[in-house]
Parts: structure tokens; sequence; C-alpha cells
């Protein structure tokens, strides 16, 4: 099968060919791959920042955001069969850990990341997964439209729906960053919530996409908008902000946006905090840590997708223009998310 | 092996020779048994209580509440190897369906209860659960100690734990019934919570051992125990009553104990409630069913046995002596709880 | 001034000329009333049936469901000033009770009622209520035009609020009486959560509203309803039954159509349930019961409504035409809510 | 009356004489104190760190930690009377303001902090606070026992009730600091929780101190210590770090010392953390901002005092004394929390 695979690190990624992933053990499943999104964590393997933290043996397959058709099953997969249409959760889990038994899939003390950790991804043909990972779709739904929700839209909804109980209305929720994933932020809050929604970014076209979610109000991010923020809350501060950014000084301006006895929701990453002790006690404010999230996650924001509730606008490529894809996410020309498809 | 198999309803169970259990999935575990408690419930089997809920052909073996040695493991089995002690989780469940992604193992759509459902159970010296019903245990633990914990303790366990929240410093807990069950609710509330403890039961030796527990109030039911717990409370009542009884009317009096804003907790059942939706709104007050427990739950408890925090009672019989100690149960001969040994 | 009292029961009450409310205690406001909404509690009252819970003195003035303009204040008020547009919380709390400093306001152990307790209501040109009853609205609301989320809407909202963790997407909610109350049932249900609204009640017309109002499925209560709620979500029934009826069998009904694991909420009142205990435990399911809400319920709901996302009907009398009113409610002749107007 | 007076910072306070203080609003308290606590903060207060964040006019009573007897009640104070037996909330709240209606009183709008804001405190013979911080005792109770609770005490309890969902059977806690706040921490997570407590502090009495309070293992601060709190935790951290220092490093030890998944609980101040959003998100860490309590975290703290549950060893001053315990504490003299008579 046809596989993109990354040889060496500071180059491009090639279109190898490559037998098909086998089945190995009692729960693993094959998934012919019908959609793989093509993330900005792609290019930082491309730049081996992953290469310590993960440590795969090269080459191998990148693509950590998929979704397809169930082709095979070990002999002991009972929730899935094949031609089954199916998204997958980008990290399975081994279902015997305490993590895994209280629900918590990313904390799983066994799981693995094909296309991160030393296991192949999905931009190719065939991907190798196991049971746990198959959320089964409508078999009416073309995997291509949904797979980038199985990454950058499960990591939107995971914050979001952990931040429910504090965004009754009346309430104030920033979201910093009106990109991929801040679109999703912002539609699964219209979904989940009533509360009121501003989103903040250096983007006017961002901001007016945004609106069009139903953002209720847009924030240029020009330097002044922690003190818009402020005024735009009476000068108290938004109850959550969910910084999708987090770098570059992002993350001291969502921390300095968040009002008392509210909390700062981190997803983005690149920056560094500097927070006095102080500042966190004298106004009981907290700071949460967000990654990926659970299996339930994915099938609840799955539902939301199917209602309409919630989409991301996906520019398709075939497998084979896979380095094109990857030189336009670098270069800022793909607007929403590429999307490999064999 | 030696096995207690039901024949026939309405009948005292016989010692047969039968084969071992063997694996037939992947992440079957043939466990050598150490320990199984004789519950009530196996009376309630052989009255034939149970034959129209779960349908199991006869002759099979009954014992839902067991822990001993792990024997085999199939072939996708990571978390437990031979030799290692267990205690086992009543209902092995898929891993599968959203309850289990939840972590709530009693609700899972493809769980089954060795003993209760049509499978062999643990009277017996060797018993076939799943990778996912297996505790693993310090290794100096001996089973019987422990096995009465695998369905009476989680069941009690569960309870407690999730009134928690519930349960703060000033609030008042009722433990109605200071059965094998109602003992260990007295020590997990003791363990977890600053509540004050008050238990309610017709038997004065019962109600002394309470005491012992740590029970702050132990109030004997003799008719006048509901107006008792109002005095205990202000008239009031209780926050929170967990009701180990839960018929022959106890279950009226629980709730008529409970507290304005309070929780009724189900834990026994037998007897029906007769309840004007006029009273239940006007207080505001909840009824909450509770059945066994969850795997994590389970663990948990275990952490509490090996703490000497929570402990009960037993009383080993031999396996060859199982009829003796049904009968012994159904004549109220058994003080805490009758335990088979192989 | 004009007001409406009960001097007799089983009798109309009558349109009396008596004097103002005067401050009473430094805490308490005097409200110049807007809108009184007419509810079925007052015909129950007029019928003597809260005679023996509230025991007021004859002849009193009724009313519950009251908005309008703070027209005194006495010298302890800080949150409002005379002119200022309220809405107020039907049960004054004395804010220094356990309850009250838990934000439980509909648990004060020191609150009234005024229409209710021994206390004038709302049916007049004035009212006295206390400062911590009092929500500030958007001066350029008609208090006519919300009066009636005082005490139906509340009522309502909290019982959805409370839900709101249950209800992710995937579930199904059931609103068992698409009445005045139900009908802001649904309306928080759909700006608060993402789960699938199925209504349920004998009145097509209802149903038609429902669906207009963002209700996913309806079902005529003719008898089969149980099963089609069955049938609409694959045999389990619903995650949340909302109960506004719970009467004349209702209640059972209720019950019966919610699935293992779920919440039965109890609203309305009036009938009586019969549950095996052995049902509560055997499926883990809770029945929670909801009496008005707490000022932040209120609080909250106000701002949906000042957003346009919850509305009701009303239809307005002159206070005047109270008695008129009260005998259109009676005959069902009544869309939405009658409010008197001063 | 005598009081204790700051004339300017970085001078001792005086003896004054001054006049008592008087009944200003209807809800006014006037308490005569029986047992003012002398705190680090107070150090600060003379040292001016507080002027410009609280702006009080010099001179002002200092004391912000008081029990003691109420002398006379404005005319709508209705739970207390003369002669009770009275701690106090340290910031009186105002009761009508969201915070306050959600019983969170230390986020209150419009709450002050005698002894810290422009309002006289407590290190006199009377005291001016409202009807809304008083917690009423238990007549025979001596308000010089138990007046560390007002503030340290409730900022402990805060914390450790705050985290009781995380810490169940299995789990660890490590509280940093076992100094006063540390050590009614350590006692709360014993009464409150079966977690497992490990106290890190540098000082070896103050950890032989915490294991008498039923620390389960203690670690001296000596460079080593997180590895030591790694090696307790089979590598992983801990579930919840209690920071009572976060200052000279502490901070960041303690962020280092907190699991995957986990949360570090800020209390103490002085210090910045410096942490990379990767380490945030890569963990899913949060951390978390605590600050003094609410009203019902002192009551039920009261109830754990009044068990015995919870106690802080003390050392009384005469009122006239007051320098010198001021001088002993800022030299490191007192053992436990110096407490001023009158």
């Amino acid at each position: 099968m046809r596989a993109v695979r990354v040889h060496e690190y500071h180059s491009d990624p090639r279109i190898d060919d490559i037998p098909e992933p086998t089945i190995q053990g009692p729960m693993d499943v094959i998934v012919r791959v019908g959609g793989a999104g093509v993330c900005r964590t792609d290019l930082h393997i491309l730049e081996g920042q992953w290469a310590a933290a993960m440590g795969p043996e090269l080459p191998y397959v990148i693509g950590h955001e998929n979704a397809g058709w169930v082709h095979e099953v070990g002999p002991g997969v009972t929730n899935v069969a094949p031609g089954d249409t199916v998204i997958l959760h980008p990290a399975p889990s081994c279902g015997l850990c305490r993590a895994c038994r209280a629900g918590k899939d990313m904390h799983c003390t066994n799981n693995f990341f094909p296309g991160l950790s030393n296991n192949d991804g999905g931009m190719a043909e065939y991907l190798r997964t196991t049971a746990r990972a198959c959320v089964k779709l409508d078999p009416s739904t073309n995997p291509a439209d949904v797979a980038a929700l199985a990454d950058a839209g499960i990591t939107a909804y995971h914050a979001v729906r952990k931040s429910i109980p504090l965004l009754y209305p009346g309430t104030t929720a920033v979201v910093q960053g009106a990109g991929g994933l801040g679109h999703i932020g912002i539609q699964c809050l219209v979904a989940l919530t009533a509360t009121r929604v501003v989103v903040v970014d250096r983007n006017p076209d961002a901001l007016a996409l945004a609106a069009k979610l139903g953002a209720d109000e847009t924030v240029v991010a020009d330097g002044t908008h922690v003190d818009a923020v402020k005024d735009l809350t009476g000068g108290a501060g938004a109850d959550v902000v969910f910084d999708f950014v987090a770098e570059q000084g992002a993350e001291n301006d969502g921390w300095n946006m968040t009002a008392r006895d509210g909390s700062y929701y981190v997803i983005g990453y690149g920056g560094e905090l500097h927070i006095p002790t102080l500042d966190i006690i004298s106004t009981e404010r907290n700071i949460i840590g967000n990654i990926v999230g659970t299996y339930n996650d994915l099938a609840e924001l799955m539902v939301l997708a199917q209602a309409g509730k919630v989409s991301l606008h996906t520019v398709q490529y075939p497998l084979d223009r896979a380095v094109e894809a990857l030189h336009d996410l670098d270069a800022g020309r793909v607007r929403g998310r590429a999307i490999l498809v064999p």
C-alpha cells in the first residue's frame, strides 16, 4: 500500500509502497483509511520536535487524525465488524488500568499514538488500531468529512465539556485563537451552554467566521485585547478563558483576562507562564490543563457533528499529494483543515 | 473438579465432579478459587426467584463473591499473570460500550454474572472470568479473608462513595440494617467522611457491633425508630439514609426519616415504596438506586481493606460442606459471612 | 390600594380596598406590582387545599408570581433602589441559615411565601417582600411580560439546570406535560444542553407548540406513550424524564419510561408512586425531587429571557378582572399564562 | 477600650485606649473579643506590604482571626443574640451579590476584612462585624481555644474540602509546609478522606508532629524531596499537592511533585511559578487557587473542632503584651499559634 513516511527529520516525507498492516493482537482492528487530517503537529514531527518524547524508529508513517472503514478485526473484537464506518480515537487505550476504568483514555498507562509514538499512522491506505479506538458512525458518513474531528475536534470538545458547570447563563467565556480548534470550541460552547462567547484573534477573517458560528463578541488581538475583554465584562474578566494559542505571550494575556474565581484553560502550547503565587491565591483563579479527550468525548462530538451542530471546513488532497498539503499548511495556504484522501 | 451445582429449584445443590473451565476468549482468565462467599442471594436462587430474570440452564455452579489466584490467562490478557492473587468484580464487563467507557461496569450492556446469569460461578475449585474482572492484590492476601468484599463489600462501598459530597461535617447519615452490608457501610462512612453515623437495627447485638465499628448513635428498630432519628436530628431527619433492608416496611421508614433536601439510598430490596409525589416535591427529597459497583469501587475498597479500615467477620466452611453453610445462613446461624474454601 | 383577597374557602376572592403595605424590617422592600401571574395553585388555595399546610389568616391577598418596580426600601437594603425594575423570587429567604449560606433559598428555614403563607401576595397594587427576593432587571423590561417566570419559570429552570451533567450529547430527555412549565422546560433544555428532547402530552396543540420551541420528537399521551418513548430510544427509555404532571398515573408512566441508570425528575404533583425497591436497585434509577429554585436560578433564567431564549405566551387581565382570570384558568380558557396588571 | 493599633508602618503597633465600636447598620454585631490570633499577615501589615492593596487609614486596629461573645446586635439580626459564643468569618459578606447567593463569601463584591481593610480588627476588647460573619458555638467553648481556626483554619479546610472528590482510596496527597495551616490541613485530610498523606517540611520537629497527627509518610525538604515523593508514588507524583509555602522555590517543587492528571493547590504565597504551557497540557495537570473559605466551611470546621478531630496548639498572651507576641512570632519563638486574650 501507499503510505507517507518520515525517513529523516528536517526533510519532506516520502510516499512509499509498504506492506499493509496486519492484526497483531486479539483486539486489533485494521481500518481502510477514508480521510487523514494534516495537523500542525505533523510539521513539528518533521522538524524533529517529538523525536525525544516519542522516539519512533524511522522510517514510519505519520497521520494521527483518522477515519475510515473497518477492514479486518482480531478475534476478541465485538464492537465493530468489517465494513463499518468509523472515526478513530487517536490513542488506543488498554481498558485495564485505573485511568481506563475511570474513562480517562488519554491517561491510560499503556496507550499508544499511531503516527506519533513508534506506531504507523493513518496517512496511508490502511491503519492498525484497536477496538477501543473505534467510534462507529452512521454508514452514510464520509470519513473524509469528519476525520479532522478525531484530534482537533476531540481536543476542543474535551476542554469545553469540562467547563460546562462553570458556564451558566450570565457568564462570559473567551476563546483565544479562532483557528481550527478554536472554531470547533466556539461551536461546542454554543451547542452545550448559554454562556456569552467572546472570541479573540489577530485575524479579522477568523473573527468574521467566529461571529457566523455564534460568537457574541469578537475582539482583535492588537495589544489592547486584555483591556477589551475587561471592558466587555464590566472590568471583571471572563469566567473561563480557553487558550488555543498559549504561546508568544498569549498565555499571559489569557491569564490576565481571567476573572476572580475564574479558570484559565490551557489547550495550545509553546509559551511559558510566569505567575506570582500571590496572584493565584488572592483571586482564587485556576489554571486547567487539557489534552486530547476521552473515547466518550469523541462519541459525543460525533453526535453533534451528525446533527450539524459542529462542522469544520476541509480541503481534500489525494494521498499522493501529501507533501504539497504539508507545504500548504506550513505556508498558511490551508483554510480549515487539509485532509488526505487515499 | 468439585463444584456446587443447582440441579433443580427448591432443592439443595449438589457437590459434583465436573471438568475444569477453559479459556474461551482472548481476555478470559481462569482463577483457582481461594474463597467463595455464601450470600442470601444464593438462597433466593435456590428458591427459583432469579430463574426468570437470569435464565441459567440447570445444572450450573453458583457463587458470585469470589477471590483466588490466577491459574491461566487468554492471549489478550496483560494485567494479570498466573500466580497473581486477585479478587473478582462479580460482573465481568466488555470494556467497549458507553457505560464501560464511562467506568460504569454494572451498566455494561454486555456483562455477565457468573453464578447468577447462565455462567458457572465460584463455589468450585476453578472459575472462568475475564481480565476486566480481576483486581490484583498484595500476594500475601488470603483470598478467603476478602472474598466477601467482592459483592457485599462493593455494594456497600459504592453507595457510600456516591454520597460523599452530601455528607460534610455537621450532617447525619442513617444506616438502616446493620448486617453484613451495613457493617461494611458503617466502616466506609467512618473512613471516607466525618458525618455523624446513626445505625438502626432490630438486633441489639448488631447495634453493639456497629458502635464498635464507629457508629455515633444506635437506635433499636422497635417501631419508634423513625421518631428516634427525628429526635437525634432536631426534628429534621437524616441528610442521607442508607437502607440496606428496603423490605417489610423498612422502605417507608427509611423515606420518612430522610430530611428535607436529603436523599434516601435504596440498597436492599423486597419491599414497595408508596410515596405521594407531593411529598417528593414539597421537600425536594431524592430516592437513589444503588447496584453493585464499578471496578474502581472494588479496587478502592481493597485499599481500605488492606489498610485495615474495612473488615468483615467470616466463618470458613470447606467446599464439601456448602449445603451446611447454606442451611446455616438460612437458619440465621452465620455470624458475619460464610466463606467456602476449596 | 386594590387587592385580590380570599375571604373564605370555596368562594371567589374579592377585590378589596386595603392599606398599602409598609416597611417592617431593615431589609424590606415595597414593590409596585407590574404583573402578577395567575397560577393553578391559586385555584387550589381557593379550594382550601393549602389551608392546613400554610395556615394563612383570612382574609389575605393571593398572588405569588410577581414582578414590578421598587417603591420603597428598608434602611439595610443596598442592592435595589426605588424605581428599579425587578422580578421577585417567590420565597424571600433569611440569608443566615445553612441552606441560605449554600445558596439553597428554597430550603431556608426562615423563608416565607407571600400569597401562600400568612403574608399578603402580589395580586394588588403593592407588595411587601425583601431585598433578598429582588432580581434587578433591565429598566426597559415590562414586568407583566416576565412575571410568569417568577414561579412557573424558576421551577422548570431549576429542574433542568440540575440535570445538565446527565444530558450530554447522545442522551434523550423526556418532558412529560407541555403546559406552561413544560414549555419553559423545553426552552431551557434547548438553551442549556444538546440532548434530544422528546415531549409527551395528551394535547396535539401543545405538542405542535413544543415542536416549534425545539422539541426533537413529540408523542401523544394516548396510552401507548411509554412504549413510544421506548421505541424512540432503542428500548432503553430516557436518560432523564421531567414529569410536569406527576398525577393521574402519569407518575408511574414517567418512572416506566426512565432508562437504566437514569433519573426521573418529579416537578408536578398530585399522584402517588408505587415502586418495588427491586425495580429501583436492579436498574440503579433515581427519583429526584424538585421545588421552586434558588435566587441564582431566577437570575440566570432572566438572562435567558432577556436574550430571547425563553419566553411564555401571556394574556393580560386588569387587576379588577382577577376573578374572571381565575375562572378562565379553571375552565381551561387561558392559553399560556394569565397575568394581572394593576 | 484597649486596642492594638498601627500608627505607622515599619514600627511596632501601640496599645491605645479608644472608644468601643458601635452598631452602624441593621445587620451589625458587636463582639466582645475572647481571643485574637496573631498571624504572619500581621507582620506583613506592619511592614506596609498590604498598604497599597487594602489602603487602611492609620491608625487602625489589626487582628483578623477572632472569636468571642456577642455583645450587641443591630435591629435586623436574627441569628445571634447578646451572650452567644461565636467565631467570626474574617470577611463579613453582603448576602446580596451573585457570589454570596452561591455561598462564596470570599468572592463577595462588597465584603470587608476587619484588621486588614479599612476597618478595625479584633486585637481589642470589642470588634464590629456583621450577622453574616457569626458562627454560633457551643456556649462552653472558650473563644481563645478556637480563634486561630477563624483564618488559618478556614483556609486549610477550604482547600482540603475542595479536593475531596480527587482523593479516593489509593491516591496520595502531599502537604508541603507543616506549620500552623499545614497541621490543620493534615488533620482535615485524615478526617475527610482515606488518601495517603505525605508531609514535606524542612523541620524534623514539624514532621514528627505531622506523623502524630496522622501523616502516613514524612519527607525532609532537603533538596531531594521531589524525588522522594516520586519514589513514594512509584514515580508518578502525588494526585494532589497542597502547597502551604509557595515561595522560595517551593512552588516549583510543588508543581514538579504533582502527578499526571493531578492538581497543585496553591495556598501559601510569595513565590512565582514558571511553567511551560507544554508541561500543563501534556500531563493535563491543574493549578488551583485557594483563598480563605466560605461561611459554611468555617461552620463545618467548627464541627470537626468540637468533635476533637482538628485542634491547634496555641500560646496565650494578654492583649497588653501584643507587641511581645508579634516579636516572638517574627523571631520564630511561637509554637503553634499566638492568641491575644483581652
